[in-house]
């Protein structure tokens, strides 16, 4: 009944999460964020022996669904720890932010490609490609420095989050384009108006709706306890506890999401955001965390294992000018976004939104199905995402420390134990 | 990328949680256990429309490993609150326990099929079904009384953790007759060594030579660092934290278990039964019962998935007699080997030994691969386990209370929050 599946699998969870502890404390040790641990332990399951003694290519898929389930839970507690109060206050601001770190890339990106002589739609790709940040490697790192509460922070997840929906449209653009041959305009805004209207509808109902209702639900039922003698331990247990719950909101938010063409991550940003105005009444913190904990490191460690070394040799000068290109646009995009919050903030803010990481990847990754991307831009693509990544957690860490002092000393996940 | 396959994933858990938390809401109500209700969701999914429409089967492997590492982790759990010292107090009644409650029903097994006419090799197999009890069932059961502190309980999982073993030392005998036509004496003899060395080579390093080991180390380093000036936080901060350090153990002995040729379940009881004397030192348990909670019911809901009602109707009469005996036999056996502990007592771990579960399904499965068991009888045997694994949270209620009173009511997991 499958015995030696499991059994390999049982090996490669056993051996995955022994050489991402190795790399944590190598990371603790010399005081880089432990995310470049990871994503490293990943490129060297990919590149050395060990990519034939784990395994992993055999079942793809399951490791496909705990690389998943690692980011949507990551961004589920990011989501958690930015209740949409905090988000409104920055929200000109994220806007700004995320337009301009969409616009410049873009336009840069195809500018270059199309001047390289390069056809009209690998260029889009391209310029698609360059778009979208990657949210969880960010916040990831944020998380570990214990920065969440600062307002940079909120600047760059809120932002993240519109960039991420931005970077969508985009995306459903160019495909549009690529597959219908001419701009289908009304896909186009169908897609758009898809993404702003479920973003708005779950604010709306999870920060604004839901704890109106549940007041007025408590105050009835309050009445009706205290005519029938039911003490509050008795209802409370009869109901749903707070891991569930929160199971089914994130679960069922990241498939709507996904069902919408918009990343499931979104929904699972959107699940938190909405529990962060429940945290007394389901105090469910405590139990997605260690969840998270378990699963995050899959998420980027297989982001690594997609790096073949070798194949980069015949494309390593483009790949080069596309990441440095990748950095400037996005760091001046959002950074002039975030010019009111002056130099130091506006900085920080535009080294935050530089990783692109999995998004990047898809797009690429579309661009290449469709045999619209040639194989050696692919290339170029897949090492412009991985070295924002690599790069962004040092500069981020600079950055903060530059604004806040030697205050922000990077904390591993584990320590407040 | 893959987009679809997520998609339905993330859908399908959604599905899966709401439906369980369902039937849980509903357990708690009517004050049952809520793992039937967890292994009726799995029923229903089988034999309703929810099967073509959460189209479960057609990545049959990512549900696979959801449902190990549920079994898993709630074995972990259940050593977790075993300490070795508990196991070892109640090691000779938990050994003839074991040892009755394999024997009788393998011989009443064999007996009947033997008596019904069936050949010698089929009715082998059917007695190596009816020995193994699922101490998953049963732990889950008693964790959710909050029972795991009596001394029933302890001798239950105790002979269910013999019991599993004895029951493979059973399977291995039955099909290396059936795969080598004859009964090979050294394979019979290696696997049972292997058995019974690993169990007591891991509670030795576990829980003798690891604490003495870590208390010299201890010892060491405190004279070392009070040279040096390091506090306790700092050197703490640059070692493994606990979740980390219980995964890679848990799924270290799991591995190593499951190579052995035992079950892979074994392995995670050994290591939360050594973690259990490190409460102190690395305190996992908060950390990995959300785990628990978040993939265990997948477990029996999985379980309950393999049932398809509408085979059973040809083979009706001699699931029933099978079902029966199995309960009868293993009853009678395991009080047998009980009785020094008093009637009642004898009784609650009679009844707690009854659950066949998951490893009465393996044997059948075997024997249907191995073209010796026909698919009618199969079926039969399914029934059986699922059966008494239906039949004992009841009985296993009704003894407890009839024991100790109404004073063990059934908790639901969450009511402690």
């Amino acid at each position: 009944m499958g015995e030696e599946f499991i059994q390999t699998v049982l090996f490669q969870l056993f051996m995955i999460i022994v050489l991402v502890e190795m790399a944590k404390i190598i990371c603790n040790r010399i005081k880089v964020p432990t995310v470049i641990g990871e994503i490293l332990v990943g490129i060297i399951i990919a590149n050395t022996f060990l990519l034939g003694f784990l395994r992993i290519e055999e079942d793809p898929e399951v490791f496909e669904v705990f690389k998943e389930l690692g980011v949507i839970f990551l961004l589920f507690t990011v989501g958690l720890e930015t209740p949409f109060s905090a988000i409104r206050k920055v929200g000109g601001t994220a806007f700004a932010v995320a337009v301009l770190g969409v616009i410049v890339p873009f336009i840069a990106g195809y500018g270059l490609m199309v001047g390289l002589g390069y056809p009209q739609l690998e260029a889009m790709f391209i310029g698609a490609a360059m778009v979208a940040t990657s949210v969880g490697i960010t916040a990831r790192v944020i998380k570990d420095m214990n920065l969440m509460h600062t307002l940079e922070s909120r600047v760059i997840i809120g932002a993240a989050v519109i960039d991420d929906i931005l970077g969508m449209i985009v995306l459903a653009i160019v495909v549009g384009i690529a597959s219908g041959g001419s701009l289908d305009i009304l896909q186009v805004g169908v897609v758009s108006i898809e993404a702003v209207l479920f973003v708005l509808a779950i604010i709306f109902i999870g920060s604004f709706l839901m704890p109106k209702v549940l007041k007025k639900n408590d105050e009835r039922k309050e009445k009706k306890a205290k005519a029938q003698m039911v003490c509050t331990a008795e209802r409370k247990r009869r109901g749903i506890g707070p891991l569930p719950l929160a199971l089914i909101i994130c679960f069922a938010l990241s498939s709507i999401s996904s069902i919408l063409g918009l990343a499931a991550i979104i929904g699972a940003f959107l699940a938190g955001m909405a529990f962060a105005e429940f945290k007394d009444r389901w105090p469910c913190e405590q139990k997605i965390e260690p969840i998270s904990e378990f699963l995050t490191p899959f998420f980027f460690v297989f982001v690594g294992v997609e790096v073949v070394l070798s194949e980069f040799s015949s494309v390593i000068v483009l790949a080069l000018v596309i990441t440095g290109l990748a950095v400037i646009t996005k760091f001046a995009g959002c950074g002039m976004g975030a010019r009111k919050l002056g130099g130091k903030s506006a900085s920080i803010i535009g080294v935050g939104m530089v990783p692109r990481g999995e998004v990047g990847l898809i797009v690429a990754a579309i661009g290449l199905n469709m045999a619209i991307v040639e194989a050696g831009l692919y290339n170029a693509v897949v090492f412009m995402s991985l070295a924002t990544t690599l790069v962004a957690p040092p500069l981020l860490t600079y950055t903060f420390r530059r604004k806040l002092g030697k205050k922000c000393e990077i904390v591993p996940p584990d320590a407040d134990i």
